[in-house]
């Protein structure tokens, strides 16, 4: 994407001092610039970089006056760290957004219908009777199955597979190769020792605006859904077992597993590698720290837990200071055993 | 899939009550049913929810009669909760082996060699020199690898990748995105600092009834199999390293990793998120707990391992008990001093 | 691949006894060899299996002298040991570089270039303005996005995902569906409890001899680059988070995660399972035991670490040993109260 010094200052509501027609491609740190690349100026403990810097353009406060000539052009702005921060998030809008049309081969089953301002990546493939919404992004070898639903905006990478009859909200970004809606891990065990499938055939709910990362996967349902409620974010590598509900806006670190069944509240901040039991249920606003084990319910809001299996952060915080100096301990014991011997 | 209400109650030998022409297309709890659906009343508990359903048509036991009027389609068996069952596995059969025939784009090296009833997504790939079963289902974005075989009855999921030479049994289940084959981590430190790559030239053998879940890895051999042997169930994003043996029957959690050349014994139970060390030997109808970390080898057969490193179940939960309290153990200890100082 | 043993012979600068026109297309132990199948024999332990085995051939020692007749092809050679470990570095050479050629369909943007003696498989995609170095194989399914480059002799096993940007180093190997610039998991919390995606505009870079295990994860940085050095070792499912840098012939065993802009030094070891916090410095030379949760920074080269969250190694296993007698502690304490009362 490619864009003139003058039409980013206009969008910025800012004046240029400097050559406006300079092509933009990239941003990038005020230290680490190139040509072709915005930068910034906000605080004066970098303004030495100003005078040095390779990029092509810099965002400044229009209050600030350089002490030395500039190379790159100035773009003057109210408050340049806020106007670079709206910069890189049109950027990274229009970028996501950017891909639009049908790259062949791409196959689309009988009955599947398209929104539009679709993409669909070569080799993505989109099974029976699905409904992709407006503006959604199927990158190149993304999965769907049948009968799944896409809502408007939404973005399905590389990879990433979706399977029958699941159903992704509005502004979703699933990303690559993460797996939604596989078969839960159920098995009943036989009097022989071997162990029988139980059927899944479920499927997996996303509402709108969830994250889910790389890696990731989410198990179907055996009966009804698995369900992801608004606004949460998934990190990579994460495992969310069959039937388990996530409440809004919770958000979940990297290779942390929930157990089937297990019920997590809204607003919920849960480190990474911990690990949840089955059938739970954890109240709203619960903070568990890494690889944490939780084995049961939390039911107060507000409640953070740590260590495994786990408890109250402060006692556990108290606990794990006092394992360190258990050899000091066991010592004074002993001491105190044969003093009182005498 | 669509079936009558007609045809259901033949396959269960029930009766029916009502439309016996409405369309089936899946099973829902009786308090979700909607139109299309077919659900089923055994506990009473639920009988409210038969005079309000939507489903088409619910599953009763023969002696059961209604209090009131019904708008679903009855069907009347012997065992409403064992018919329902039945028909969850027979649809669950069916949607599985559904799919028949070659969607194009699919590739097929030379020498390969397909069975009857076969299944080949769109842009699926098969290397050369493969023998494939019969009824095997191979979906779209699945990779297999040259000189791969692979059983009757055995489904390879979307995105899930076999490489060269492994051999895959039947009735397998191998989930979206597992990687089966791809070569061990060994690396010769050298003199310099630097690491040699160890060739990895193994395979991977999978017997019969094997379930891989989705984002899960097995590393192929150095030289010789990593093997899994027949009924082993694995869930998601598990990590087996190179020249592991896992023995019949034996369950594991997801997020669980088995470092290189460990034999996992028969009819063992692993929880998730669980380590175990490189070259192990642990004995038939093991257990651990959660989060585990196994170091050492385990002789006795029914041994249950809990913590990290991992001891016997019970003495771990007695010491994490204390582990709690060693604030108050502290305390207790330095006041007893005091005591015995005067 | 099939050379004769005469081949074979040729290469090692050794000598035949027997029949020397036989094909070898695999590599065995000597005591599961198969005809096709060449071996060696350096411990004479094992010299019993060299009567009886079924292998083409097998390769001995110059001063060795058969006790008995052997049926299969004798290669004679000074130390049979490093001749097979050599033979075996070649095999595994020729075979990973075997493919050449573009198998069709295979997707190329518009400005993508390639080397000579690429592969390219079938339903592999490359993006726009992508640079594809000498010898580099892209297998079936592998995504690279727009702009990305290759160096020479690099691997990109099948399923693996390259997004936009990224730079990839000589001789890597990036193994099935990792994933390799992704977005990082960056969100601002709002005051309605809502959260806002931080835009990650930066890329991945992997300098040259970089092994990147299957279905591991690296995100991009915010801004700027996610940094591999030349000559790391990544095993499978491990997370590496946005702006990380880890130091050269740093080896790190599978399911560990490292937070994001943490630093990891150079010749660290660091086993499976194993957690970092964020925003840390871990000093060259660190050795971090396996499932230990680091929160701190290492300033001291050569620190060996354990335990979660962890402390030095010695000390760790200290207090683990007290840890295991806790119970016994806490009544030992109990009877010197009761004692100390009377």
């Amino acid at each position: 994407m490619e864009f003139t010094v003058k039409q980013i200052a206009t969008l910025l509501g800012g004046e240029v001092a400097g050559n406006d027609t300079l092509a933009i491609t990239k941003l990038a740190k005020i230290e680490e610039g190139r040509p072709g690349d915005i930068s910034f100026l906000s605080n004066l403990k970098y303004e030495p970089h100003l005078y040095t810097t390779q990029a092509s353009a810099v965002i400044v406060d229009r209050s600030f006056q350089p002490r030395k000539p500039v190379e790159a052009a100035l773009i003057f702005v109210e408050n340049s760290y806020s106007a670079f921060t709206r910069l890189l998030e049109e950027y990274h809008q229009r970028m996501s957004f950017a891909r639009v049309g049908v790259e062949q081969p791409a196959f689309a089953g009988d009955g599947a219908q398209f929104g539009e301002q679709v993409y669909r990546g070569a080799f993505s493939y989109v099974g029976r009777n699905c409904r992709i919404g407006h503006n959604v992004k199927i990158y190149p070898h993304a999965y769907i199955g049948d009968n799944v639903r896409i809502g408007d905006n939404t973005i399905i990478h590389t990879g990433a597979r979706i399977l029958d009859n699941c159903i992704i909200g509005q502004y979703c970004v699933i990303h690559p190769n993460a797996v939604i809606g596989s078969e839960g891990f159920g098995f009943a065990p036989q009097p022989d020792g071997t162990y029988k499938t139980i059927p899944q055939l479920g499927n997996v709910i996303l509402e709108d605006f969830v994250n889910v990362g790389s890696n990731t996967t989410i198990d179907c349902a055996t009966m009804g859904s698995t369900i992801i409620r608004q606004g949460v974010k998934l990190d990579n590598l994460i495992q969310i077992g069959h039937n388990v509900e996530i409440g809004k806006n919770t958000v979940i670190a990297a290779q942390t597993g929930i157990s089937g069944s297990t019920k997590i509240g809204e607003n919920c901040t849960i480190a990474g590698q911990v690990g949840f039991a089955g059938h739970l249920t954890i109240a709203n606003g619960t903070k568990v720290g890494a690889q944490s084990g939780v084995g049961k319910n939390v039911y107060e809001e507000g409640t953070a837990l740590n260590s495994s299996p786990a408890f109250g952060l402060k006692e556990s915080m108290r606990s794990l200071a006092v394992f360190r100096r258990l050899p000091d301990l066991e010592r004074r014991l002993t001491y105190l055993e044969k003093k009182t011997e005498k």
